[in-house]
């Protein structure tokens, strides 16, 4: 059950962007498992990929691809993710493109393949080239649908995920109505840098490269670089922007264009309702949780403070249930590395009810308060270090049994 | 349940201890939860303590009196922390070490606290007070018992341990026998360095407080140092080693002395048993794992890798299922913070079961393989770095849906 997430309503297309989901049966039954993005000549997308150093074969060959050429087309599979496959699964990849490029008359480096899902399996390829074959021919654009494509786009490349995650946000620049319509999946594995997670956002705004690119870079760290279930980061993490351009004449050359600024403030909204969706959506999780360390002396040590909480499992579970156990957010508060952390003066308040105050715990705190904050599905750990004015937050889940079942039940 | 774990058997009482343990009635019922060990005067003793900055209030006061005087008497109680417990937590503990020495006639300062359990709650004094006095009443010594007393001691520390733990070895050094034995208890909130994790090991070995420092260091480095159950890491641990002499008349003064390489080995292995003996008794371990890094270019980079695993709960949810979803592994492989990783020349066995090599799937490897070996309840990851010649192993457990009970239902 993810927490106060509902499926997307009410997306806006993208001008410039043609769509198709298929069933192409690769794990999954009974679903569209195969999603097929093709943008207009002349769209500029920039991309982010994970750091795992068993990057699968679709990271590695959509990495050399987005090197070569400007993305005319992403292919994406879900049910399986093509990774530790070694030369077979990096030549399955590149036919896979090249049966895409040939069907949409494209180079072959035009198109960027992702896949998620599980590990060490060869895809079968008569099923993918069918299923690539289909969706080709099932391209529909902006101009014949109403966001209903948006929302299959999102369920096609769902794999433990329970509920799909979209969101579309627009805004009037120099008078031209721009959108940004986002897609993401990811419930486990989730731990920056790009956990087990697929994000494909789209504008039709026009964007330079290289702001766009900035831009990107900015919202990632604002959003996809916060969150963690579990602390695993996967092998085929990406996350890609694409500016179509088609609904605006002027381009957003630099962050002192008129509407720069109000675009990247929209682009940063969908970015942190995408990753935030995927924590409410975290494996098994029954809690949202916001894990805001403030007055650090430096960035760095709430980093660290955040991420020591947002990782302990103690932590999780007594969030799981709903068990003001407060001593074990100190613990993990004190494992941190950091250098600046000074137990005599820090304060650690839960949904706004004081549990630690200057070290000791807080006077006035009771076990009923305690229980009562606890007890929400919305929790806010705030820690204030009182070392100086930095602060740092990250989203994080609960740890329940439905993890370890889902985990250990399922090969994802 | 713990893994292939008994509780112990057959202990030897050592030379120059006293024992007792009563029911103090701090937190449990029906059990004893304090312990008192005294020791001759003349007896050496070193201790290592835990690293958390939230360093509980006995932990403040050992390290202090430990820095003042020889230990003489160690005070134990199980059940509540005192951690997180302000100044009054603080003369809490220094009134209970005044109440030991004005009972058996001591300074305050040879008195050494040790508290484990619940954090952030204030000890109940009077019953404390009432416990302690009991217990000093209780002493016996090694001559009065078969090491009965002993096993009473590891079950009196217990909190959500399920098996008591304890060890003894004894060797021949000059034709006298020395005999060493050590308890410890904790299960989780495991990692190095020091986790929710007492240990008190005695030995009737007359040993040079340098050289005792020295052999401290290296067995827990080999031993406490390189076990993980959670990632996490208390507010309480400490482990101390005794020697009270009476075993021996001239002193092991240099690693040149002879038998003190086989004094050291001995203590060795009784500080593994028990540190892997806490991993067995992991909270909700079905599994008892070690997780070997051979052929690395650094031991730090074998550290990383083994460490980046046996925490990936990822892993450790397959472990539990017994299901060889392998590339969970690969995956946390390869999010270890390590520069010297070739995913290309990597190898990776599961119980002597080739599953990776060369960076990819290995020749022969078949899923029916992979289950039988991942079905056993002693699982060795090797992971071959094909790098260089150093290696680093740790010891870890699964990770189970009683993990998830014991820590959401239970406030240890």
């Amino acid at each position: 059950m993810a927490v106060n997430l509902s499926a997307p309503e009410s997306l806006s297309p993208v001008s410039g962007v043609r769509l198709s989901t298929v069933a192409a049966g690769l794990r999954y039954q009974g679903r569209d498992d195969l999603l097929i993005m093709e943008f207009v000549p002349g769209t500029v997308s920039c991309a982010v990929f994970t750091k795992n150093k068993f990057a699968a074969a679709p990271v590695i060959q959509a990495k050399a691809n987005l090197a070569q050429s400007a993305p005319r087309a992403l292919l994406i599979n879900a049910g399986n993710a093509n990774a530790v496959t070694g030369e077979r699964g990096l030549q399955n990849c590149q036919r896979s493109c090249a049966l895409v490029a040939e069907l949409l008359d494209l180079q072959s480096s035009e198109v960027l393949p992702f896949s998620t899902g599980v590990i060490g399996e060869q895809l079968s390829m008569p099923a993918l080239e069918q299923g690539i074959t289909d969706a080709c021919n099932g391209l529909t654009g902006s101009e014949d649908n109403s966001g209903a494509q948006w929302e299959n786009a999102a369920g096609a490349i769902m794999t433990t995920d329970t509920v799909a995650k979209a969101c579309s946000a627009q805004l009037d620049i120099a008078g031209q109505t721009v959108t940004i319509t986002g897609i993401a999946k990811g419930s486990g594995m989730i731990c920056p840098d790009m956990a087990t997670m697929l994000s494909f956002v789209a504008t039709d705004a026009l964007v330079a490269k290289p702001l766009l690119e900035e831009m990107l870079s900015r919202a990632t760290e604002a959003s996809f670089n916060r969150i963690t279930v579990d602390s695993d980061t996967s092998t085929n993490d990406a996350l890609v922007l694409s500016a179509t351009g088609k609904a605006m004449t002027a381009p957003l050359a630099s962050w002192h264009s008129a509407g720069a600024e109000e675009f990247y403030q929209a682009l940063e909204r969908v970015l942190v309702h995408l990753a935030t969706a995927i924590i409410r959506d975290g494996e098994g999780a029954t809690k949202f949780v916001r894990v805001e360390v403030i007055n650090a002396a430096q960035v760095e040590d709430g980093k660290a403070v955040a991420y020591a909480v947002a990782h302990s499992p103690l932590v999780k579970t007594a969030l799981f249930a709903s068990d003001p156990n407060w001593g074990r957010i100190l613990m993990a508060i004190g494992k941190a590395e950091t250098a600046n952390l000074d137990p005599t003066v820090l304060g650690v308040a839960v949904n706004e009810v004081d549990i630690v105050a200057h070290g000791e715990p807080a006077v006035g705190y009771s076990e009923a308060a305690g229980q009562a904050a606890f007890a929400e599905d919305e929790i806010v750990i705030r820690i204030d270090l009182a070392q100086g004015s930095e602060r740092y937050h990250v989203w994080t889940s609960d740890l329940s049994h439905d993890y370890v079942s889902i985990n250990a039940d399922y090969r994802s």
